[in-house]
């Protein structure tokens, strides 16, 4: 046996004492279809305990999803089983997946909602064929209770990943914008693009630059030589917390993820500024 | 001791290890009153595992809280306890009942919302007159806490129904509206009539005419001869999922609880055709 | 070692097989928030069970999440630990609480929001400065994730608090209106005063005038000899329950956390009286 295979198989025998399970769809709470999951979840894998990360995601919204998943997987431990199901192409011939990739499982549609996983060059992506770990008959309109979960199951009771099905090369993948730098203007200084990728619900804006993008593109550079741009105006500098300035002043501040984020002190930041998802974010240094 | 009471015994058992309580109310999720009731359920069953359906149901509606247990208990393994909590006739003297069904448990008030339980020929209804396994003092307004709970963590933990209260045969039922097989016309081919009972999260009508009373009013026929109406509107035929037609093709469809739906593909189907709980639905062989 | 702390670590040790830790936070559910906090909670006390009680306290809502905790706590066992997360100084120097009063451990920031269990003439208060149980590196924006939950969990696993810092005797304190027992005109007799604290879902106003109050300013009196006013408007004498007037009355009950609570049969008293949260209530007796 490999020594990375054993070193998996020791972690996945850790985390099957008592296997957490993270659930991330667009089923909301009104209806009865998060609860049927969990059914499924804790009736093959009684020792599991499921995570609910947020099932108000828009329907059919794999980008967001995408992002959710690759905010929060990182905070999970090794052998966690990530369940993501926004599938609208439920009952057509698109592929299931279960992705193991950072030490974890993802399990989901090969729409791109597992991108996170697929981004880590040593994923490994399995399509979804044995329907032996299926609950049967499998319905046509919801694979998230008679494929994705069970499988999910099976692998925190620790299934291995060539009891689901084949390897395959070419998962759909997230086609997101990435931070990019550029030159910025005739002092030919480092300019970083990116992006406001994600809302939260204090109102801050969350941007795809993450800490070490950041660093990479201004080396040596102190928090307080930067000055980051975003609604076409001037953040005056990275805070080190929300709380550091008087209520009212907009910070950008690397948040909880490590991502650079716009945010107000005491306030919401999107509405103050009028951000949303997908306006242009840039950083340079300080003149 | 008879055979079916050992087999349930034995079910029991089994299910006792790690036993399942689903739980469904109108509390929503704004203030402490689900929290208080898991509480109760954890410190009297602690090994069991809680399963919230949705706490979303408005205020006092039992019909929709009635609907949201019929499509899911079935997707619940035996043993299950289902906890039921739409209570507008709290302390009143409306009793208070659990039933056992279909293999499972099913508690609440004695107004309809267990309608599904009750609907098995063989269910054994139970008023909880039993003081000795709720939570004392009972409160004059939360039963959930105090009655309905204790006594649902009791049947987790293995309680009899004897123990509980004595068996009534004359619990409230609710008269919904049910499938309706009729002559269609001059032709005296068949029509079968129904509602629609459920809008759900991505707009899909969910009716209440499941696959059993389609193929016992069309014998022999094939989705593709069956013709939907819904909402002043002829629906293309059954269709196998939502994703086989274009995006914006209305579709008609057996969904994941056995119930013929009508959906839009990439869209919300009761904003398109203007559909609501209520609305008249039939199916004809098609010409 | 002194009885009371005897006491105390045996009821810790009955707590520990399966400890019960409540979380309220202003996170929403719409997020990865109140999921990566389940996750780190679970992480290191994996025999814990998480029961939520609401995520929907408004950003930085302080007095509100003061006030659910206060009626949620009793509800619970003795050893629970309550992990409360509505921290608008987060990355400030406010400090960080754990406090153990009325047999359970409370923790958050020290903003007022565990008034509850500050408001015990018994409390214990301890600052958490001992990083070994944090969360390591301690982000500037996600305390929840990194302090408050690892400190829960090790309490929940049975750490003891001097581990976690030095008692402290000034915690910050919420000032709420309290209720106050004034004379009542020209009689002389009694006139409790209060306010509407909380509205809740079911659109019940409830007070912060609890059982003990009304017994003490009113001794000997039976129900239907007081007199509730709120909204400029006389409702009719306390009831024993929502349930005994006609639907539509306006009825004044001892709700089921002990607090005086102005209802409508039948529908939102907050609605048909236009009362909301600060409004003043009173109580006289009949004459």
């Amino acid at each position: 046996m490999p020594i990375d295979e054993r070193s998996r198989r020791r972690a996945n025998l850790a985390a099957m004492a008592s296997p957490l399970i993270t659930f991330i769809s667009d089923f909301g709470l009104d209806d009865w279809f998060v609860g049927v999951v969990h059914g499924v979840l804790l009736e093959r894998c009684p020792e599991a305990r499921i995570v609910d990360l947020t099932h108000a995601i828009p329907p059919g919204d794999i980008v967001r999803a995408a992002f959710v998943l690759e905010a929060a997987a990182p905070d999970f431990p090794p052998g966690a089983v990530h369940l993501a199901v926004v599938d609208p192409g439920v009952g057509t011939d698109r592929r299931a997946l279960a992705v193991h990739a950072r030490g974890q499982w993802f399990v989901g549609p090969d729409n791109g909602v597992l991108e996170w996983a697929l981004s880590d060059a040593a994923a490994e992506a399995r399509e979804l064929t044995e329907t032996r770990n299926f609950r049967l008959p499998v319905s046509r309109t919801f694979h998230g209770r008679d494929v994705f979960a069970p499988v999910a199951a099976a692998l925190a009771s620790g299934a291995r990943g060539d009891s689901l099905g084949p390897r395959i090369s070419d998962p759909v993948r997230l086609a997101g914008p990435r931070a990019r730098l550029a030159a910025a203007g005739a002092r030919a200084s480092a300019r970083l693009e990116g992006i406001i990728a994600y809302i939260d619900r204090f109102g801050n804006a969350l941007t795809n630059l993450d800490e070490r993008a950041i660093s990479a593109a201004f080396p040596g550079a102190r928090e307080r030589d930067l000055e980051v741009h975003a609604g076409g105006r001037v953040i005056a500098g990275l805070a080190r917390s929300y709380g550091d300035a008087p209520v009212g002043t907009v910070v950008a501040v690397i948040g909880s993820s490590g991502r650079l984020e716009v945010a107000q002190v005491g306030g919401a930041a999107d509405v103050r500024l009028g951000l949303g998802a997908g306006d242009e974010v840039f950083i340079v240094r300080r003149v």
